[in-house]
């Protein structure tokens, strides 16, 4: 199977890697064309557009950051669209709009090419490892086609619904994070303002209804008030933008997840966007005056 | 060791219970005497208050609803403190208020008896089973004391800090659990309204960054809309109370839980009080126009 990898970022470039290693006929291209050297000394084709990526390509994957890049790769001058041929299957993992990859869906419907929604959580240690979380919109029978592939990327594939419904899923990941990270800082604060034991206190936590992810793997940057990466704040909030228009578009209020935003908004301003998401505790420990231990 | 155990409801009952079962020698005293009778059978003393419960015990355990029941306990007419011996030790392990445990171990330290303060997560059934969780706040000296009597009740023992302590640790517990699940519920919403398949997404998050054990294990609830119990709003809604008092003085903003609490204020009103905490869903649900799936 021909696979052409467009989109070659902190993402793209080691899943791109992993479709080598697991002897697949990779052909990538990247804006800034640099990125593709290192994939082309390993064995990877390049090409000078999107469009001739495509042009020989089973199937196309995008991993890029938003909706407005995923359009121009798709549907610009020398897009995907342009050079992909008929039964050609366009996996977008990109984490972008809901209503938009519908809407790309039915634009390349209409010359025969299919396109899934598969965007991913586990982040760049998930991307070098191949221990993605993969959410797939879009037919059925279009992710059996490309299951061997998603196989390299990530360890669960989760069918989640027609076209648009895989990002819908990662919407819901990422209002989930929102509010979840945000109530392990509050416990957190409230206890450090205390004055008790809270690493005695944070170890007595995890193992019961207050237990999350968050709580065990993200509450020690929150202690420590220093927040490596992870996933940027600055991405979150991206997606958060994403979840908040399409909520707003179905009318369901998500007030947590919407107060967590504009923190994150604050935090961008301030120059913390390229800290890990948990940093959202820096602003509820400047709340509660506890800048410094 | 003689154990006098003052409060036998939903919680203190099995917890009495299972000492009888440890072998150890329990006096029980409960407010309604009629609940003192099924452990007097199984080999209880029943004491006609909780001055005489206490007269003759090297331990107190109390465990009842709130501040007011633990204050009548220790400090009212026949109250503990009119019958215990110096160097007993009262272990307190209802949920109160932080301030008011500190308060209380002072009183009783001028008469010659410690008091730890170890509230309890896990619910009714770790209350049966033996598996709490016991945070626990005093001398760490007192606590060694009593060790082997807390064993019998829970898998996890920590000490927190100081007196009072333990009563942080489960305030930050509870608001933990209230920015969780209410997080969970939008993001379940979110997935409902969208019309995906919302049992895969559930599936598919769980193993992520945004999972939770109130994902898992409450997440059910929130789709099915019933919320079986667990632990009742309503007392969510008091330990949210103390937690948010507590907050206050220490001058600790922590708006999710207040927005929780106020969704659970509504809740109790409503008639939901005695339903599971992950009924915070039921209102998200109603916020978005999904009362009925």
């Amino acid at each position: 199977m021909r696979i052409a990898f467009i989109g070659l970022g902190t993402m793209g470039a080691p899943m791109a890697g992993r479709l080598l290693d697991a002897g697949f006929d990779v052909i990538v291209h990247n804006r800034t064309r640099e990125r593709e050297r290192a994939l082309v000394e390993r064995g990877a084709t390049a090409a000078a557009s999107p469009a001739e990526a495509a042009a020989h390509a089973d199937v196309i994957v995008t991993m890029v950051s938003d909706t407005p890049d995923v359009e121009a790769i798709l549907f610009g001058p020398d897009g995907v669209a342009q050079g992909a041929r008929r039964d050609a299957i366009v996996v977008e993992m990109s984490t972008i709009a809901p209503e938009a990859v519908r809407a790309m869906g039915a634009r390349l419907a209409a010359q025969g090419v299919a396109l899934l929604d598969a965007p991913v959580s586990g982040g760049s240690e998930g991307a070098q490892q191949g221990t993605l979380s993969i959410m797939v919109g879009g037919d059925a029978a279009d992710l059996e086609r490309v299951r061997t592939v998603l196989e390299v990327f990530g360890r669960t594939i989760t069918h989640v619904g027609p076209s648009g419904a895989g990002q819908v899923a990662k919407a819901m990941n990422q209002v989930i994070i929102a509010g979840t990270y945000a109530a392990v800082a509050e416990g957190l604060a409230l206890g450090m303002a205390a004055g008790i034991d809270v690493e005695a206190a944070h170890r007595a936590l995890q193992g019961g209804a207050a237990g999350s992810w968050g709580l065990t793997h993200r509450g020690p940057n929150m202690l420590d008030n220093t927040y490596p990466l992870g996933f940027r704040v600055r991405l979150h909030r991206k997606d958060l933008g994403i979840a908040l228009d399409t909520a707003a578009a179905l009318g369901v209020p998500i007030p947590l997840a919407a107060y967590v935003a504009q923190l994150e908004t604050g935090l961008v301003k301030r120059g913390y966007g390229d800290e890990d998401v948990s940093a959202i505790a820096r602003v509820v420990r400047e709340q509660a005056g506890l800048e410094e231990r």
